[in-house]
């Protein structure tokens, strides 16, 4: 079932120790949406500027996503500069310009209303509420966000997370979000604020399942993958998102057990997310790659 | 089959936001001694003073631990004073006294010398090497070591490592020993310094296993529990190491699998190690609740 999804498409320079790229093609929407079009269909929302031309467009039409909703208006795309140069698990950021992105105003494609899922990617949690008001007739809704709106757009996120069946944010960010350091505690504050379930990411160690209610004792861990060599690191958490969400959305039924495996699909993306730069990886990958991996997180978990 | 350890038998002060014990039972040894009494035979090499007695004694008594290699010297035990009030993942250390530990000379009692399993404590490289010689006929040896040893007495540190099967070592140390900072190729060093297997401990998210030569392919990843509350983490890594070194000593063959659910033993007497103060909870175990947690631990992370 069709995935629509609301967040950045932007232009990224990245300075890892593996090397150098100049604006590359980036944004959570795009990483999002490259990692679920392996599952199923992807819808994206999104606002660029003149740089954005054929060739990136083409990115998206080659997996199949529909672009209708990337709106082109006059300036530049939302651009990013970062480095990993002493910790690859934490970017420095060294310019964030929104460019054509300060003044976004999402706007729902009429095709894209049949969507049963929505994605909330990282942005201004006021334009996250405004989609997710736009389209009340989809079946689940799953959403990101930030130290930064935890911060500082406080009320404005809460109002978000009342309407989510699963947010995904990081280990730092849920202890933040909670004002609480353990991160079971933490994990039921953030569910009591609206989300049915919650997806801790801890980087290279992997992803935590929460859910609240009547399968609160169903916790899964999922591992991340030990690689010997991370080239670019940007992304990872969104295309996590893309596998999860996306696993998910093509499935006949949210079962916990689809749920676990969602987990799984989410950690396998996420590790082909960081192998090159930039979404080279999401661009160019197969569904048989992709279950190839599946497998081998499963001998890296499983007793028998 | 009977393990043989080698280490700290000590009184712990402690201060935990849940709390505060004055010159509780505490050590290595002692940690891992109980923890892997559970499941196999064994024998204690340390040293203590007159301030331990009876009761203390009665402790590894209780659980049919062999004391003989407890050696009782004039003076007192060594004394270790701690904290985690602002971290629970690392304790501030107030006062350390090594007291009667400071001249410590193991001795292997002769009814200890039949052990097939070798277990050498965080302590002296120099007294991990003299013991290990002692006991050449053991079939498998396991260490563990800190960063004090692998920054301050490297040679030493090296010797014993070359006479390893498993070493066991936590994120921080693995990283520092090999001057790499990622995990999988820190792994690899280290295990060309002499382990043949390595279990790195990564604290609240669980522990990585690593093999070299024809299994190196089987990596596999134990989670730790997501625990809603964490009383006391003195003593977590011993009781690991107790419960993982432990269930490996009574399994009649050393098969990839058995490791694998070693690594959910280890983490299984982890989980309990935190819940009180001290070794409290070590003491008080049955092996059906030892097996109970670890059929959660594979709910927590198999598909099915």
């Amino acid at each position: 079932m069709a995935i629509t999804v609301v967040g950045s498409v932007a232009f990224d320079s990245i300075e890892t120790p593996a090397g150098k790229r100049e604006r590359c093609l980036g944004g959570a929407a795009t990483y999002f949406s490259l990692a679920a079009s392996y599952f199923t269909n992807v819808r994206v929302i999104a606002v660029v500027g003149e740089d954005f031309g054929k060739r990136q467009e083409s990115v998206f039409q080659a997996r199949g996503i529909d672009t209708r909703g990337i709106e082109h208006t006059a300036g530049k795309s939302f651009f990013w500069e970062g480095s990993y140069l002493d910790n690859l698990n934490e970017a420095k950021t060294h310019i964030t310009d929104l460019n054509v992105f300060a003044a976004f105003e999402p706007k729902i494609p009429e095709p894209y209303r049949d969507s049963e899922f929505l994605f909330l990617a990282n942005i201004d949690p006021v334009l996250q509420r405004r989609v997710r008001e736009a389209m009340p007739e989809v079946r689940m809704v799953a959403g990101d966000t930030m130290n930064y709106w935890i911060k500082d757009h406080r009320p404005a996120l809460l109002e978000v997370l009342k309407g989510l069946d699963v947010l995904l944010i990081n280990d730092t960010e849920v202890r933040m979000l909670a004002g609480n350091s353990n991160l079971v505690q933490a994990a039921r504050a953030v569910m009591e604020m609206g989300p049915k379930s919650l997806v801790v990411k801890h980087g290279e160690y992997g992803a935590t399942l929460f859910h609240s209610g009547e399968n609160s004792e169903r916790t899964f861990r999922a591992p991340a993958m030990p690689l010997s060599e991370v080239v670019d690191p940007t992304g990872a958490g969104d295309s996590f998102a893309g596998g999860f969400f996306g696993y998910l959305a093509s499935q006949p039924e949210i079962t916990p057990a689809a749920y676990r495996r969602a987990m799984f699909y989410g950690s396998v993306m996420g590790s082909f997310a960081v192998e090159r730069f930039g979404t080279e990886r999401m661009q160019q990958l197969s569904r048989e790659e992709i279950d190839q991996r599946f497998i081998k997180f499963r001998e890296l978990t499983h007793l028998d």
